[in-house]
């Protein structure tokens, strides 16, 4: 068995984690952290989990913590994760699911406004999108788990820029949220007589995931790439949906597009590829997979690639459990099995 | 005061006709028609309408009720105005809140699947973009009002394209609408448990408004235009968000172009057109405004317009009112002055 | 024209005045007060309301303010109207949407853990249920408007006290409310992924409008009347439905029942009683309307009392509309004739 | 390995039996079934289940089934299990989540409107409430698994009733209900755009659910019980909220009221007791988790019980599969450690 930490105890992506390693035959948690509620049951904070955990939060003591565990994994407002690994002397596993590790010390600070991690951590990190880093994850000790709309956006892409099916200088990729994906502090956007009944388009142009896609879009195209990218708050809890469209090389036919995508993830477990329609995001509630369908405008030549994915789970959490067994060795789908909740 | 039918009393195109009516002051409904309920008192039915209208529901007699009233709405499925109007002899204004006058008679036929009107009423049948074709509307006896998605997707692109601002070949389209939209009628599309907690693209490539869009850009920039289209249903009930994404032509700059928008719009009361940030749904919601912004990417020359419509009044029955004022010479906004519901 | 004020103006009661007001004939809006937006455009901040008002928010200068108007409306949080009445050295009319006033000294310090307003001011506040009050009402000078789960539940029990067909002394009732009556101030409570997808019940015991029900009930009931009553959040916006249970007096048939009602209401514009079936709450949404209906059970001779109301109309400012035109001489629907927005 | 067939292969009924058995270590799908998608991959028509389910849909030859499984799971309308079991003359475990088994000849025919099972399948079918009924679940060839309703409501009542805590005479329980308890089938009901942002009391006095709860209350209280009922249909997909209220005995405390209930579930896990505060539908969202809390008003004697459940877990295929574990001597938790999602 192997014990782990969870840092950000309050959060939903804390959780999240907390849910599916119930599924995990290989995970103790030894610990959940929160200074505010030390010594507090998680049960009393989170009558859900009754009957399923015992523990109580600790306090953050990383050197402390990092002696007795395995893994520590931080769900944590950006700037604690960077901070801990720097102060962390021990050697053990991190794996962080804020942008902390993401971008270059340039853009990180441009975009985040914080101070980015030290050169020598920041170039240890690996950045994990499971079905694309596999091997550069497995030996990773500090593991940057993707944002949620970089997951599904560049599981949509990849593909069709790795294999030059489409122009890598016309992309306009337009999402939509579920409002879980603001996490649990509060703000006039996520205050439920604001957000039920509406949509709105939020943060254009100052998204801090355009430049985490646009980087790995680039170093996978070999080249730069400038996308247009929109993200809107739609009334629901958990979901993510990027509709990308993208422009179709010449020569490229819808039969051989789809059949380049199927080919790309035929190993991979956690990506459905369509070959008729498009998924909505209720067939991925819950569960870790990303489902990615199609359709091709002849007369523009544009086609619509359609990704969704549960914004806690492969666009947090359960990706960060994937990278997890990847680096430990063990079964990339163990605790991830939980299918989708529908309806 | 002036005497009006309801033909279709029991969608909710009808019912919305009916609530923006009660504050029109010229204007007495004296028939609604629902040949299935006829006799059965509207508000029996409709127990939200009891102590507002005292009607029953009339048979369709379409030569009885024409020599009745001034003006006839149709809020019915496709098929049924142009049926109507065709068997009718008298001399009466005709407003139609379905399809069946949008499109040329190829196109109808192609995309609705049912015979089209004949000639001679197709060619006297007027568009009704109340904004855009208010000369024409004017003089219309048979009018045909637009669909919901087009009027928010053509006054958001109108100006830029009429102004040559953005590229006519480069129009990427992403629609999101509630679910009211699809009407009463029930389908596992609109059921509850299916749309709730989740986003789905829907109708890729057949959406019937694809051609009226492209008719009515066409027209406007004088060439042929293909768009890039797709429509999203999201969990709520009203409201529909259009994010257009356009190329900017050379030496077009922010500020020209938030500019070119007011000054198209600027005797209009029914587009607001922001200087800053773009608009939400809720902000129209139960009101005939439609709100528009703007946001500029530089890097790629794009700009995202922004348009938001409550589709059950400036997306068809506001709008049709909007309409019958213009036909009637009345003050546009005579029975349209109701502030949006918000929250 | 009369002109009014409406303190408390960033709030969802000052906003739904607002709205309400637009329809009236006799209102001018002559001051929005908030005194943290002073200076700042109504329309700014509420795009909503671009076009539709062009105030700028007003610092809070009671007897200024109270000099330029006839009316005063507080949509704010308790403590404020009491504290702004007694500074008030003008004659003016003031009209408190918050609990201030409709508590005795006792139970206001108890319920609210403020201390009450002076023994003067308290004694001159008329209690606002329209239709149960009205004489009393149009000679208030200040008046207390009612919450929002006493109107819907004063409206749903009172005839059947006053007319000896229920027994005071066993009363359950079980309220269902929309996240409006929260107000915009955020919370976990009203945190849109904490409430989406879940059903609530809170403050069993605590609720503040305890002894508002209880205080008119009893004065109505002339005895002591104590009551088992819950709330329950549900996720949406607007709405109220409290389901009353009453115990039938000897003798009392569904019809008898029935027909009280309809007499105890026969005067009343915004009251409906149905004779079959009972009311949802989308059937009042948007409007001043409270609808009321019944199911008798007849082996444990209970009655059930469904009501629902918009709790931001008929709950609050639709109901402050109302007494200020009564207050004032007019016609008790002025402005608020708006039928419900449905669906 | 135990094989299962579950017939009813296309509602949701059926669909949580799938998910709830990906989980569970000693079961094999053999057989889904539906008639009319016969011979269809269930992963075409359920795309959430692809790489989950391998199936395609059988046709029901209910003796050729028989012959094959263990056990066959009846996700099926009122009226089908009874007919498929009267045919079968194989010997397999039935477990039928329809009502079919749950009334007395009378009352069946009387609230269902259907001919009853014959007296021989209906005196063998065991009333699958685990908790309350595990040593003749255990012994079960037909098990009759409980409504959602009466499931919420039984094990909220019966240790207040049979440790004689409260009343049996004076019972009034008021369900809310999400949307999915209506299955996949169309009605007006659950057409989104008239369930949204709506609250519905719904079947008032008619709910076939009412006899089966009285059915069991009075058979554990040893004497008639009639309660006051009713169900409202709230604006969500899943979740079931019944809030009892039950006249307290004399002499009974809150301490003790609570300490009876912790006592009576001491050994089940999947009931928990709150000690302080009543819980919401949401910290058992897809768990088999039922949550009982409590608020006690000494004014007026009244205990306010609050239970929950999923409806689809708890309230039909969790409790079927924990049935199925009893029946099948195994570790009743299998297969159903699903912690709740979260937010």
């Amino acid at each position: 068995m192997l014990k782990v930490a969870i840092v950000g105890g309050t959060g939903y992506g804390a959780l999240e984690l907390i849910r599916l390693m119930q599924h995990h035959e290989q995970i103790t948690i030894h610990s959940i952290v929160s200074t505010s509620e030390e010594g507090e049951l998680v049960s009393t904070r989170y009558p859900h989990l009754k009957g399923v955990v015992t523990n109580t939060f600790d306090a953050l003591d990383i050197n402390k913590i990092a002696k007795e565990v395995d893994t520590i994994f931080y769900a944590t407002p950006a700037g604690v994760a960077k901070s801990q690994i720097e102060a962390c002397t021990e050697d053990v596993q991190h794996i962080d699911l804020s942008g902390d590790f993401r971008l270059s010390k340039e853009d990180y600070e441009a975009w985040y406004g914080l101070s980015a991690p030290d050169k020598d951590a920041l170039s240890q990190a690996v950045y994990g999108l499971s079905e694309v880093n596999k091997d550069a994850v497995a030996k990773a000790k500090i593991l940057s788990n993707p944002g949620c709309f970089p997951t599904a956006t560049l599981l949509a892409l990849l593909p069709g820029i790795k294999e030059s099916l489409i122009d890598t200088q016309d992309l306009v990729i337009d999402g939509k949220t579920g409002v879980s994906g603001a996490g649990r502090k509060q703000s006039l956007l996520t205050h439920y007589s604001e957000t039920n009944e509406n949509v709105t388009a939020y943060k254009l142009g100052k998204h801090q995931h355009i430049p985490e896609i646009e980087r790995y879009l680039s170093e996978q195209a070999g080249e730069d790439v400038a996308i247009t990218f929109t993200t809107h708050l739609i009334p629901m809890t958990r979901g993510i949906m990027m509709t990308c469209y993208g422009k179709l090389k010449d020569g490229v036919t819808e039969e051989g597009f789809i059949q380049a995508y199927k080919e790309f993830y035929k190993e991979e477990k956690f990506v459905r590829v369509r070959e008729t329609g498009v998924p909505s995001t209720s067939e991925v509630y819950g569960s870790n997979y990303c489902d990615i369908g199609f359709h091709i405008h002849e007369r523009t030549r544009r086609v619509i690639i359609v990704s969704v994915i549960d914004n806690l789970v492969k666009g947090a959490s359960g990706q960060a459990l994937q990278n997890f067994n990847i680096m430990n060795g063990l079964d990339e789908q163990m605790g991830l099995t939980v299918s989708p909740v529908y309806p």
